[in-house]
């Protein structure tokens, strides 16, 4: 005989009590006691709302907050039990509050159901999350401007195929990564607004009898117009899946970022260097200085692909309207923001206290041809050759600075003007490393001035942002 | 010796040449051939482009135009032979159009590379192919929604974990089905939008040192203003991966639809019935006729799940710039657009030859005691039991009726007052299935009235997002 | 200035101490403290290897294995306290010892490194868990198997489509899930065996110069060998995805028995009804009766397939050997053996407890036109008419009875026979439930005898694999 | 009114024909023609079989052989029409053999369904390609072997982190690589025993009536035996499956081989250059030349997740028996097989035409501290110092070699001998790259003996593998 649990809020019709392994299997309380603030103040909402509609008078009113808030209070000094027969957060406080006040707690389920419940708990806390996200993304979209404006002077290897391509410099590459940064923030905005909707008193699927006022409850709790159909508000988890993605991106993102750390640690690279408080030693190599915190950051993006996949599977052919199956929402959605919200701090500190060791990349940029374009462009431009032939002789001369172990801004002279007539001496300036980067003036590109306006762009546009 | 393919426009500092094997491998021209149309129309603005900052002349203008429309004819045509040693389209129409119209051709590739050129074709590709699905899903919503409109007073039970719960109407429930498209429709919009930024001119990675316009190539090519950073240019593909995941969301959506039109053609439901020119019989069973088309619809999310993941795999972890790796990310999102398209189409017309079956719904809605939550509001309003001893009095009637194998509203008058004495005979008012579903007028509530409000919103937004 | 925390025990060569930050992300003591039996069992075999080797002498090796001993009864006393600031499981049980033994302690590490002892630690894990999870499967194969037993001449519809396609006996439906049961028995077998090879005293990735005895290591830990390659051994975690993906397997096929309880447990099928103790109710419909079990476990396949993505996206284009990012191993594998361990537990609970309702499965099979199948059988046995023309035949009569709202067997005899003049009265025969279901006495056919045969097979398999 | 199709095999109780629509959407010919020569094979055992138990008369059967056998041809010779209106490739062969040699076509498919058919022509794909794939895998090792033949002297710096850990030599590198490959092989091998079941003769799900028999069949065919259960096999998918997870890990190796390869290439390690015929150039940038194989050979590890998720996803919650939803498990497979095929074969090109920098790596292996761990055990062995002390004070050592700018092994003697006084001159010896490679001699070390231990068992292993 499977042994038996507490008789549950439901249970009326019920014959038998639940199993004590259908509570540990069923429960959800171990993760989502952490929305209880959401929860709470979606009952004080709604509380208000019965009172507005005559469901609870002035004290009845009054007894529920005063409930409510010593329950927010315990909850808070870690004072209050989650019990696994509480099943989930929502009869936890709902439990507690009809021992703590008796009779009038049980008014407080009129006319809400927990499909709708839930669904407001878990939009409230996705709409708090992505705020934060964001906050954390600006902090670190400043620190890689601030350090940008510094280093646009910086030249290092652009690389194509991890191949030297053509000299830019570090300010540059990190606006690239800013703009990565920019769409992940955008990307979340349009997630926030998309799903800003309120479910709260839609009841089970079908709507109440109550008259509840919806707009009221928006407002209250900061929505910006409640959800236009009663059966989609209990069964869309959009709201969730659009964070998981948003974040699988942000981390997707990330995970470039922390490949070139690690990179650029190596001995090969060496073009910096981790702060000894952000890296660590081996158990048995006493030489050892390990980028962990890149390599962990590269590698969490495989969790937040997971959440992704973990939801959008769940979500595949369920019919309508609320299954339990959409109670595997939640444990994902938290691993993926703690993951994001702690990826973005500690990589903001990372950058933050990162040494940048610009004559090692310099000396970088020397290897690699950098500038065979440049001497392309250079036979388009001085000797009318079409680009693709100027791209066939430049691929020459390259051939014959290999074949002597140099770059071709080592070649001589003559052997450079030895494979067409109308290179001149001139043709020197455009091998030089800072003249190639500060050539490159078309919008969006690299040269120092460029690098500096699209530096000013973006910090422009944070402090539009953030206001 | 492996086997060499022919010589490359690339290949001038190569002292062999490529491999047959590498072709095969490398080439990615048997897939990108479909983005010709979009190539060819970059080739032409990038032409104006280069005219307008005075590298090519009028003439040479005029004679890339005539190749590449007498290259675009043939392909339309069917007469281009596209050629696996031409590794993709870029190369595929420059090499052609060398060919055709000699060394002028050879200009074509100054101020740009494959790396900006590739991005180009492939986001003018995606804004296509986006406004595509939002028209598709705007004609998909407008099927249901017509059909919503003739079923809001055909009763069916709402259902909650595949149990009877609470009556509902079809047109209810299609508005729900509505609501899930009006999701996808907004986040595709949102996708567009933050992904509208040209790529072209930026070159390799680095910018180029040309002068381009590309604020000009911006405005003919349609796009709301160029990309702000050469590097971020070139490696970026949120653009395509948004999709993937637009297209993932859609999918599933639809996958949920289907589940339902399965459930409902099954001999247990029979709600509906598919139109024999979407149903399909059985090579063993002669009596079969199957639901294939819910069914592949159902696993077309399979499909667009794993594209998603393919992408975000490829893309995890590489470093900047250009990547070859990036190549992958072409055949997922053809794929996925493919699937979409289909899918909306057949949906539509799926649902526009269904026949449904309104008594088989009626009759179904009558059994599960769907008026069990009336009655607890019931008890609520007129006997002021607080809702969650009103339910705990409900549910011990509902064993009541389901020991005599009845539903409640089939129990006397009698049997139902004897639980309280505050139930009066206008309790069998709340036991109807119409006035129960009626009753539900709450915002977004499923009472006839509120589901043609509903509807005529939702038609409404069509009529606004059409223009 | 970032907060300090504790120093290292690797922290020689570092000038600045790891900031507070860094140990809450870096640290896996959170999580892998889980290992703590393996890690103690893993010390004691290298101890008494390095006894034998001559590097810990009689008294040294005692006086670690009372330490490691103490230490684990303190663990299991929970008197034990994990510290962020020690990183892992493996450097807080060697803090602890040193703490508790002194210098002798700090011996134990000669000859191995945290990437082979975490490797080993892992490893016996995941043995010990397919052990624990072969024996779960096996005990809920004993159950559907004895209910089979009791099911052989239940008649219900079998489906295709989701569509009656032919009678079928339930004992056989239920052989069907043991069959994927034990393929996942299997999956699980061959990816012990594969995996079996001890990695500890390869050291960090090359081997060490002290001479262990990794035989006599994996004789005393239970492996079938040493590994063979030093680096491979850190580097590797097919072990981990292997199970990661068995584990999806088997919810998978999970899900798929759970969508069946979940479609059986409808109004509209009736099937089957879920013990009270395993269902659950609305908190605001009084009469639901939810199958919250079936439809977590449905959706638990969700949390298996992102678990298996996440790591083979971790594990994506990682350079060898040992990098940091393999940390994120431990959680997802935790995440899916849990999963597994529980769902095979209360699905085993949910079917000894599951009430079969065979008169509603023999109605439902009354519909449908079972029997198609066989009469054009009988068609080509006794009219001697090609299957594919008795299949067209076949399927005009049952147009016939679809038009008369009735079943094919309920057509009279007349009418049958006027399709085809060699239709004699003995078609009667082929058109009863029963005879149809017995016909199919090909191997691995529904006849109840057959189906006997199967599960006798399946128990003697059972009997087998438990010796 | 939709474009009708023409008239289907199984159209009997239709009364409308096919949607065009239809058969674009639903038809599996335009990818499943691949099986042709599987299914052609599948229906020679099956009339053999026929005419076994009487079902065919000896003309029958040599009229059905000839015209099975002509349709062969034909498809060979590219004369065959594949029509979209046949949906698949049974139908479309059924339809020809029925065309050519009239009425005695239609007997083919007495005692079986396409349920059954598919099944059996898929799984004779899939063990054709495993042993294909099988093949090839020994193909790469076998290169790999070679290669590291020559290069056990080859010293490079062994990563952890991915930095320098200790000196390892090259040939055992490739013995880590061969590891990973031995483990596909492996589980390739596994997978194959655990599915070599013949599902043909089982019917639509229930068996059939005409006393088929299936051991016969399974012997013709070359299967281990016949399915246990006629439901399970047309439900069950994890043949495939098994498949495309196997690629999966085949490719997550390689994407790790290929990474490796694109560091290697770098400018800054250098330490191989991939043949010119094997690497590709920049259309802009005349020096580049691009590691285009290894990157790509990262990516498709993408393709291979997506694939796996997609059909994992598919079969998610499916009910039984067969639905046409996992007609979308193909198109995956082929997929995956066809990328894994030919990854295999251009990285063994790849690999065989490599050069291989040994100076480059020798040079590189000489910063870094490799010899540290060394100096660690020099003080553990001569200085009777505990490993965690010794390690601590190595730990300073190399912390004083990085202040002066150096490696530890560059530091006098003086200096390394005032860190403790047991340190003698015979310090030294340890500090050599090639004495500390040598020294790992523990089982499965880097010491070059070793290696070619490994190497010779290895190649041992592949000679017994291919009898």
């Amino acid at each position: 005989m499977a042994q038996e649990s507490k008789q549950k809020l439901w249970g009326g019709r019920f014959s038998k009590g639940s199993a004590v392994l259908l509570d540990r299997f069923n429960a959800s309380i171990p993760f989502d006691y952490k929305l209880w603030k959401y929860d709470i103040n979606g009952s004080l909402a709604h509380s208000f709302m019965l009172h507005k509609i005559g469901i609870l008078d002035s004290d009845e009113l009054e007894s529920i907050h005063q409930g409510l808030k010593q329950i927010a209070l315990e909850i808070e000094n870690g004072e209050f039990e989650f019990k696994l027969e509480d099943e989930d957060i929502h009869m936890a406080i709902e439990s507690a509050l009809i021992n703590k006040i008796g009779d009038v707690g049980k008014k407080l389920h009129t006319a809400r159901s927990r499909n709708d419940q839930v669904a407001l708990d878990f939009r409230l806390y996705v709409k708090d999350k992505i705020k934060g996200l964001q906050g954390r993304i600006i902090e670190l979209m400043s620190v890689l401007l601030d350090l940008a404006s510094r280093h646009t002077e910086s030249i290092m290897p652009g690389m194509t195929h991890l191949q030297h391509a053509q000299p830019i410099n570090f300010g540059f590459h990190l606006v690239c990564w800013s703009e990565n940064l920019r769409r992940d923030f955008k990307r979340l905005q349009s997630s926030y607004e998309r799903n800003d909707y309120l479910p709260l008193g839609v009841g089970a699927l079908a709507g109440t009898p109550y008259g509840n006022d919806r707009e009221f409850l928006a407002k209250t709790l900061g929505f910006s117009a409640p959800t236009l159909n009663a059966m989609d508000s209990v069964s869309d988890r959009d709201f969730a899946l659009d964070l998981l993605y948003d974040i699988a991106m942000l981390l997707m993102h990330i995970s470039r970022f922390a490949e070139e750390l690690v990179l650029w640690s190596t001995c090969e690279f060496g073009f910096v260097s981790i702060s000894d408080s952000y890296a660590t030693g081996s158990s048995i190599m006493p030489q050892k200085k390990n980028p962990d915190v890149p390599e962990l950051l590269r590698a969490k993006s495989g969790r937040a692909y997971g959440n992704l996949i973990s939801l959008l599977t769940t979500m595949k052919a369920l019919p309508f309207a609320y299954n339990k199956d959409t109670q595997e929402d939640k444990e994902v959605v938290f691993n993926s923001v703690e993951n994001a919200e702690i990826s973005l701090e500690i990589l903001k500190e990372v950058m933050q206290t990162l040494k940048i060791n610009t004559r090692a990349m310099e000396q970088a940029a020397k290897k690699g041809h950098l500038c065979a374009t440049d001497l392309a462009d250079y036979l388009v431009r001085e000797a009318k050759i079409p680009f693709r032939e100027a791209h066939h002789i430049t691929g020459q001369i390259v051939a014959m600075a290999e074949e002597k172990g140099c770059d071709i801004s080592e070649l001589s002279l003559d052997e450079v003007m030895s494979f067409n007539d109308r290179i001149k001496v001139d043709v020197l300036e455009v091998l030089s490393l800072k003249n190639s980067m500060n050539a490159r003036t078309s919008l969006g590109g690299t040269a120092s001035k460029n690098t500096k306006d699209q530096i000013e762009y973006l910090k422009e546009w944070i402090k539009n942002v953030r206001n």
